[in-house]
This record gives structure tokens, sequence and C-alpha cells, in this order.
């Protein structure tokens, strides 16, 4: 395929799952993506799902730990999961720490150098890679939703919330939803974006849904035995942020479930009928 | 738990996933197993199915690749993935080659020095974890079954066939057939057992399956595009056997899969069914 690299290509549930390498132009650098394509792509171009993945995870994580391949098969949703950030950027400061840089890129488009020359990941996921497999896979790109855990929930929020009408639907699993508020985004947005908490606003699903709603409800589950929920999560704030705004929210709590991809896998199945009804396929 | 240290547990499908470690007299040194609870062990006893691993494998490789607990927490089933060798055995020549020794112990009982001290995987699966997990877990170890992938296949066959009754139901992934007659058998056997392939034999479930046959269908899927089928797995062996021994087999072959998990997490559902039924769960 002109422009992307095969990395590898196995057979699935009847379909195709893959992991790509490609140049890009929004991190000036190599990306990987994972991408998985049902058995209905082989006759002709399927919807598709985005899963957004957290701190210090790859393209492989939800890949192999979530389980999404199973209904994908059988509602015929393409599954697209990108990288976290840009890696081995070289950039001081951008390894060696959980909580920002490379594999924790906050799905951002960073404006304070020298992390602004590589860490776009917003306009990665948002323009540049529906662009690239547009081209590539037998995709339908008008018809397309978005979900993410943590760190990735919040960019699947962010996502949906700002670019109204792109995405028929948003779910996520314990997501930031307040990151100008809480220790993780802190710590990581003003290295990104700069000390102004205004230029934060832009990617703080609080702050965002009460500037415009997202047309349909949001669905978001939450494990209560989640060891960052209280300091880091928070989701009464983004609760409380759509009863404000008037945005429909069904925000599940799960007794006893924690942050892990165990906690993915067990409710996956109600997110990719959730996105399978917004899509059209069910 | 006594005899049992527990490395983690988490919520999973509103059961729990556990790893855990214990001392173990057939090993001689510390072994790590994972065991899935379903949730219906909250409230009785659940019958049991083992999942035996192969080559380069953990007890973490088919907890988080084969994607089992979803119909185990339906069906009330708990699961039970052991490692597939002991570890750090100091021994020379147990490390260092994926086909022999650490993570290859083949299910055997070494009779050969060094490797008789620690190598003893068939007793161990057989006798000493069932043993064990009955006295700490909600487990109904009268209905046991048995499950394994490539060499864990081999293992699943091998103890099925060995131990009439003591297993409802037996399965397999692109199973080691006939180990006497392919490269991975030809090497390890003779450094576990000595070189009388006669000693090979009680290892070997061609040559098992003609001794007795099992009580029941044997299930077994095989990818067409496996890397290994016609060097190491050679299925066509096992169905001749069975066709002269009168044993009742299904050998499903499948088109395009390969010898990853993605092919196991693909018909792990059928794999769940067929042990649910004869456990009486279905």
């Amino acid at each position: 395929m002109s422009g992307i690299e095969t990395l590898s290509e196995q057979i699935c549930f009847d379909g195709v799952q893959g992991v790509y390498r490609h140049e890009s132009e929004a991190c000036a650098g190599p990306m990987r993506f994972a991408l998985y394509q049902p058995p209905q792509a082989a006759t002709g171009p399927c919807p598709v799902l985005y899963f957004l993945a957290g701190l210090t995870c790859t393209e492989e994580t939800a890949t192999v730990k979530a389980g999404a391949q199973r209904l994908a098969a059988q509602f015929g949703m393409v599954l697209v999961m990108p990288d976290t950030s840009p890696r081995e950027t070289g950039i001081a400061g951008a390894t060696g720490d959980w909580e920002f840089g490379e594999g924790a890129g906050f799905y951002v488009d960073a404006t304070q150098p020298p992390y602004a020359a590589r860490f776009n990941m917003h306009r990665y996921v948002v323009d540049e890679l529906p662009a690239l497999i547009a081209g590539q896979f037998p995709v339908d790109i008008s018809r397309s939703s978005i979900c993410g855990h943590s760190m990735g929930g919040h960019g699947a929020l962010t996502i949906a919330l700002r670019h109204p009408g792109r995405y028929r639907s948003v779910s996520a699993f314990a997501p930031i939803v307040a990151p100008s508020q809480v220790p993780w985004g802190q710590k990581a947005l003003p290295r990104y974006l700069g000390n102004d908490p205004a230029a934060w606003a832009d990617y703080d699903a609080c702050e965002l849904v009460r500037r415009r709603t997202f047309e349909g409800t949001i669905l978001i589950d939450q494990g209560e035995a989640d060891a960052f929920l209280e300091r880091q999560l928070k989701p009464e704030l983004f609760d409380q942020a759509c009863a404000e705004a008037g945005q429909s929210l069904l925000l599940r709590r799960h007794r006893g479930y924690d942050h892990s991809y165990w906690f993915i896998s067990s409710f996956i199945d109600d997110h990719l009928r959730h996105h399978a009804r917004a899509l059209g396929l069910v």
C-alpha cells in the first residue's frame, strides 16, 4: 500500500488484524497503528471505530487486550487503534516519565517547543489517520465513531466534542474528563500548551461540553475500584457538566472493577453495540 | 491462602482473574498459575477447565490473549492456566532454547538427569495442581475438562488419554499430535525421557489413542496457514490414528488462520461450549 508499510496481518474472526507503519506529517516521523478489517470488508467499505489508548500504551494494547474484534466481526465494523504518541523523538524530557511525552501524547496539538514539532496527536487522529486509511483500506470514513480508555477516553471525548458531525457516537472507559483540574493534566498540558489555562480548555471535556454538546448519548463506564478514580478521573465533574449543559450521558459505575483491560474487556461488547447502533449496523 | 501466594486478583466479567504462586513438589520449586473464578463461584463450587499453553508461553499468555473469560463467566466455569514449565531451574541447557527446557516442559515427567528433578509437568498438571486448588478455591474437581494449544494441545490430549475418567472432555488448538515423529518431539523427548522411543509413546497422542480411546468426541481446530502445520503438527496422523482406533474426533481445518492467539480467540467460544456441555453446564 502506498505510504503504508504492513508489519503484520493475521486472520482473526474471519477478518484481518493488521499492524502498519507510515510516515506521519502531523507527528513528523514514523507512526504505527493497528487496524482490524471485519469479514464484511472483503465485499465493501465498512464504518470505523477508533479506540484511543491510555498512558504507557501503544497500538498493540487494546488490539490484544480489549477483545473488540469478536463483535466488530459480527457487526462489520473496522477497528483502528493508533499509538498514543510519536516515538523515538529524541526530544529531551520526552522519555523516562510515563505521565508525559512518549506514550503520553494526551491527544493535543502541542504549541510549545520542543514538543510542537512532533506531539500533534489531535490532528493526527482527527485528520491525518482517517485520510490515510480512507485511501488504503475498505473503510467508509463518513461513518466513524470513537472511544478510548483513560487518557484515550479524554482523547475520544474531546475530539468528539470539538468536531461536531464527524463522529456518530463516542464512549469512554475510565476517562480523564477534567485534565485542567487533575494532576495528570496539570503536569502535561502546560508543557504541551503553555501556562495559560485558557489553552487547556480546548482539550478539557468538562469545558468543551459546556460550549457545545454532542449529539447523542455519551457512554462512560467507570470502575469503582479504579486506583485513579478520586485523584485523576473524577467522573462526577463530567456528570455535573453534562447535566448543566443538557448533554445526554450514560455514566455507569461498576463495583469492584479497576483501571485495567480486565475492566475494558468486561464491558467492551456494550460499547461496540452502542457504536454499532449509531453507525447503522444494527 | 495456605501455601498459595496471591500475586494479583482483578475483577473480570464479574468474576475474579487471579495470578498465584506456590511451592511445587513435582517441579521442586516455585510455580505460577492463573485462575479465573466466574461469578457463580461466589455461591458454590464450579467445574474446572484447564488450558495448557505452548512453547515460550507462561501462565499469562492464554489468560490475556485467548478471551476465554467471557463465556466462562456465562457458563460458570473456573479456568486454570498453568505455566508451561518450572522456571529459574539453574540447570545447564534448560534456558536459551525456545524448543526445550524452561517454557518447553512438554507436559512430561522427566526420567533423565538433570531434568528429572524439576521437569515434571505431567504430574504437576494431573495431580498436584488439582489437589492444590481443590483446597483453596471454590472448584468442583470431580468435573474437570482440559484443552491446550500446540505443545499444550499435546499436553491436553496425552493427559486426557492417559487418565480415563479424569476429564469430561478434551480439545486442542493446533496440537502436536505425534511428537515421536516430528522435530519438536524428537528433540525434546530424548532429553527428558531417554533415547528409547518406547518411553516416548506414553506422551504421544497418536500412540495413546491406539491403546485406549477417550470417551466422547475430541475437538481439534487447526489453521491451514499455520507455519508449523506440515513439519511439526501433522493433524492427519491423529485423524488416521483416531479412525483406526474408533476414536470420535472432530477435526476442523480453518482456511487462512495461523498458529497465533488470533486463531485461538476466534474459536475459543466453540471450545468453551464443547466443554460446558460435557461438564453439564448447558
